[in-house]
């Protein structure tokens, strides 16, 4: 069980990474070993889940904030930093984030910015935030304007990956988690989009072969984090594949869409952006689309006559994303698996068409 | 006008601090070679008086808060960030603070955190910015719970310490600056103590002798920070000389005590403390009143027979401000100038003592 880490460097800081089932075990230990006193900060859903599951969790004081993305907000930051001073938690004391990507956000900010920084350690709970969130160091919360417009990248110290905590991930959290991972396939290529094709879901209830495959996944975006962790190089910036276009639809939609379905369907456009600007070296919709089907995602727009996806509303939906960019419209479109280019002002004729193929089911063979 | 600037390397991060007369022009020079866009953020006080003497700080944005330490408040914050989603600042933008200490922690923060951080510049307009706030790269804000609860380390990239700026310094406001730079002189001795002990409040009238004056100050904070950059070797905790009594007073006084009058109270009472544990080696108790005397700073505390000073409150009080000290009671006391000491948990009767001594008026030479 004590399992051996992996420091992983990111720029100025370091994380030491615990992977595979039980790794939760090593991080536990360790942060007791680091820290004289631990505050979880967690959600509703994760205590009520885990706690009862794992006993050796209600050792520690546990700061708990309501389920959902609405919960990374200032206010909930507000409230937990109160809470801190309530317990006279000083710079001896650890933050621990048990939970998904809205849980490990925002307990990074609250624990980075509190007494200007205590040490922090993150158990991500959800496929997405095991994957994504939970490793690269960016932490923060969304303004009434935007998603993430306040934060910094403060890395746990710590982070365990442990496939084992995954067993009662509701059936739509794992496909929120997929189109992330099938988007760290399309950026890596050979091994992980091979294995992508190869996997059944039954598959992942193999122990061995779930945990093997989530080292595969993160293993991307560790990667591309290291290689470029405060995002100046554009490489950080690949991990962007099918955001352009999905958090425009998110916004649209005024997030009734979920963020993986919007995912799933901004690769699905950029792939045909990357079509229609003749990039594309090896079509692989087809292979796409099958995946997105097997994990459950989206393969066409809800609702698509309605107006909330009019050329005009995504125009103003891109036009808010583009925060590092001096104003223009940047994509990340693959021209095979295992390959991207960013795209810096595109044709917009090719965008609207992209959007607009989204609206219609994709005639092809069901998997 | 275009001087060089001095790079001071501040543990991960780096802040060019360019000094003297006229060094604000290298700074703004510099602001606009680095970033295509400037967002200052200032307080009312200091945009009425600044802006109409300098008119080539009107070619900037500006973002205007209360005077005041009220302002440094995550309510704030919090409108500082949304302006700067109005005016869709991106990572391309700095923002550079121009004001008090107030303004530098603030906006400090707020650029810290804005997008993860931009670009951030400081341009100190009072003596105890300049000497304290601006150097070193704490940057924050107030909780209700107390001050400074919530911040980072945020160097600016670049800060112009520029005596001219003070022209029109109210003298409260001396005073408080000068309580600094007396505590600097405590912990350097020669050559800042002796200088401290030559100047006249004239002295300072002329522009040459206030500059060369202000390097002197700055260099003591500089070089602390410099050794100690994260307050982790306890060097840059010995600047907390006369504030664990100044903190403790302020609060009691419900900050009705101004910062400087608490830290100038506050080490007369360090100096006693030390005698009374018998470190004192040279007996300097004269001389600090006489410069305390000279600048302004109160020698005794007003009301001394009021409740707010009875040693149950002033016991409360000290037991707030120990985020870094696992619990104990922690003091910086002077051994002599050039050298202090940090004593933890002393005789509660001998701190006590320090307290009551402050109630009654010294009785000595007026200088």
């Amino acid at each position: 069980m004590n399992r051996v880490f992996r420091r992983v460097e990111l720029g100025r800081e370091a994380s030491d990474v615990y992977q595979g089932n039980g790794s939760r075990h090593s991080l536990l230990k360790r942060v007791f070993e680091d820290a004289s006193r631990v505050v979880v900060i967690s959600d509703a859903g994760v205590e009520g889940s885990l706690r009862s599951r794992f006993p050796d969790l209600d050792r520690f004081e546990w700061l708990t904030v309501a389920s959902g993305e609405e919960s990374k907000s200032l206010e909930r930051a507000s409230e937990l930093w109160s809470k801190l001073c309530g317990l006279k938690a000083d710079r001896g004391t650890a933050v621990l984030a048990i939970g998904g990507g809205m849980i490990t956000d925002l307990a990074g900010f609250v624990a980075g910015t509190y007494l200007r920084g205590l040490p922090f350690y993150s158990l991500p709970t959800s496929l997405l935030a095991m994957v994504d969130a939970s490793v690269g160091g960016k932490v923060g919360i969304d303004l009434p304007e935007g998603k993430n417009l306040v934060g910094q990248f403060y890395p746990a110290r710590a982070v365990a990956i442990d496939p084992e905590l995954l067993d009662t991930l509701p059936k739509g959290e794992w496909a929120s988690g997929m189109a992330e991972v099938i988007k760290h396939g399309v950026l890596q290529g050979s091994p992980l989009w091979d294995t992508l094709l190869r996997l059944s879901r039954e598959d992942l209830n193999d122990p061995a072969t779930r945990e093997s495959f989530l080292a595969q996944a993160v293993e991307v975006k560790l990667k591309v984090v290291v290689e470029d962790p405060y995002e100046r190089t554009g490489q950080r910036a690949t991990l962007n594949l099918g955001h352009t276009f999905g958090h425009a639809l998110e916004w649209a939609s005024s997030y009734g869409l979920r963020h993986g379905e919007a995912v799933g369907l901004g690769m699905l456009a950029a792939v045909r952006l990357s079509r229609s600007l003749r990039l594309l070296t090896r079509d692989f919709e087809e292979e796409l689309l099958g995946l997105l089907r097997l994990w459950g995602l989206p393969i066409s727009l809800p609702n698509p006559e309605s107006d909330v996806w009019n050329w005009a509303t995504m125009q103003l939906a891109f036009d808010r994303d583009k925060k590092s960019s001096s104003g223009a419209w940047r994509f990340i479109v693959p021209t095979r698996p295992g390959h991207v280019e960013t795209v810096t002002s595109p044709d917009l004729e090719f965008v609207r068409q992209a959007v607009e193929s989204l609206k219609a089911e994709p005639v092809g063979e069901e998997l």
